[in-house]
């Protein structure tokens, strides 16, 4: 008799006040509560989320949330488990492989949302129905040196209907690629494919520290953003389409907006 | 002297459960709190609301925040403003005109994100990054009987380059737009059209009260949709593209999934 449940909870962007009422509530009933955070880079403080659910905070890697599945939903079979999971659950495919598991097993199971960068990157001014399907640039380790040619396909693409692209940069254990480390890969792709999709003279929009106090929108050519010292994390890179007349006008904002807070 | 601040905090899907811990500290050092509730459904409980934040939220009317706007940039360069949107702010190129105006004005600005309908279709489980643009389908009122042929053309290239298109139903003074509205409006514009993008035979994705308890997923033939009673709100369609196997396996959950509780 399965009796259990499975919860994933987004944790948000930037740290545990990002949080949802519901979803710490769902944490509070939950037996035993873990979060995942090799996903991305959490600015959250585990001990304070720890004192805000009232019990302890397991952190799991990503062996047990891949490999050994298996445990977590054989706990979830006759106990309460919740996850915090970074972003937007769901948004990566290793927790929508455990939803189906669970499902399987016919676990019980709640999906708690919150905010996810690829809705929170309206507050450039770009409007979000213009924006065609996002990638992430691998780190090169991951590719094994080969260029993630998939990427530049995608922004031509976009680029060709006149759409935005969003550019997710690579986690891998906590360690987030920078703005500029993106910037590179993409300009080493054009060098190797001469169709000018992405050059120095392309303007591009790094939004970092999404969701904090603080966020950095910064607007600019590829070749200016190249000589600045831009480190904040996470960050995510934008390419304009064709420009709205209003899209133009917000992102003016941003053009000296560096340091600036908003 | 402008010493205000103005923030427009996103209060996520369903209720005011879905609050972060950010945006309810936001509100509570606010001189005055606001909400609008014009541009989506929203569940929630507004003396509930009030009873969290610890003071009056008053409503604003869709005049309130766009004839008249200048009503409250006035009272935001000297007073703490907070405004509650529904869904995460700025989607609504409304909220992002309004904080465009603050920031001309020197008024302080803060944006407080929460989930989106955009990031919470992953619970379909269509991969997020398989997503061509988005469109609104309006009601024919507002287009004063029109068709809305931007909307075919959008999903014919999303269609064309093997993406999924998220189809949002339109809301005017919190009347939404059912499903089964929308797939009538498609159908129209098929039957005029004749280009084979959205037939009877076509497989969509409803996916209504997202973010709720007992969100509805449910993924079947337009005709089959037609013949249900399905007045479930908000509600959104999603007009699948190619589906990768996992995909497939996903959706097929949801096959004969109306009405049970996930």
């Amino acid at each position: 008799m399965v009796t259990g449940k499975l919860s994933l909870i987004s944790i948000g962007l930037f740290d545990e006040s990002d949080l949802t009422l519901k979803g710490l509530e769902e944490a509070k009933k939950a037996d035993r509560v873990f979060i995942e955070l090799y996903t991305s880079k959490w600015h959250g403080n585990l001990k304070n989320l720890e004192k805000l659910v009232g019990k302890k905070v397991e952190i799991l890697s990503r062996k047990d949330l891949e490999e050994e599945s298996y445990k977590l939903l054989e706990q979830a079979k006759t106990r309460n488990i919740a996850i915090f999971v970074q972003g937007s659950a769901l948004v990566q495919t290793t927790h929508l492989a455990l939803l189906q598991e669970a499902r399987k097993l016919n676990i019980k199971t709640r999906v708690v949302h919150n905010a996810s960068i690829i809705s929170a990157i309206s507050e450039t001014g770009l409007h979000p129905q213009k924006f065609g399907p996002y990638v992430t640039i691998p780190f090169p380790e991951k590719t094994k040196g080969k260029l993630p040619e998939s990427v530049y396909e995608v922004i031509k693409m976009n680029k060709a209907r006149g759409l935005h692209t969003l550019c997710l940069l690579d986690v891998e254990d906590s360690k987030c690629m920078t703005a500029k480390e993106g910037i590179s890969i993409l300009l080493e792709l054009e060098d190797r494919r001469k169709e000018e999709v992405f050059t120095r003279a392309t303007e591009v929009v790094v939004f970092a520290k999404a969701g904090s106090e603080n966020p950095l929108i910064f607007y600019s050519r590829v070749e200016d953003i190249l000589k600045m010292d831009l480190k904040e994390i996470p960050a995510v890179l934008i390419i304009p389409g064709i420009l709205h007349f209003t899209e133009k006008e917000y992102l003016s904002l941003f053009k000296s907006e560096y340091n600036r807070k908003i």
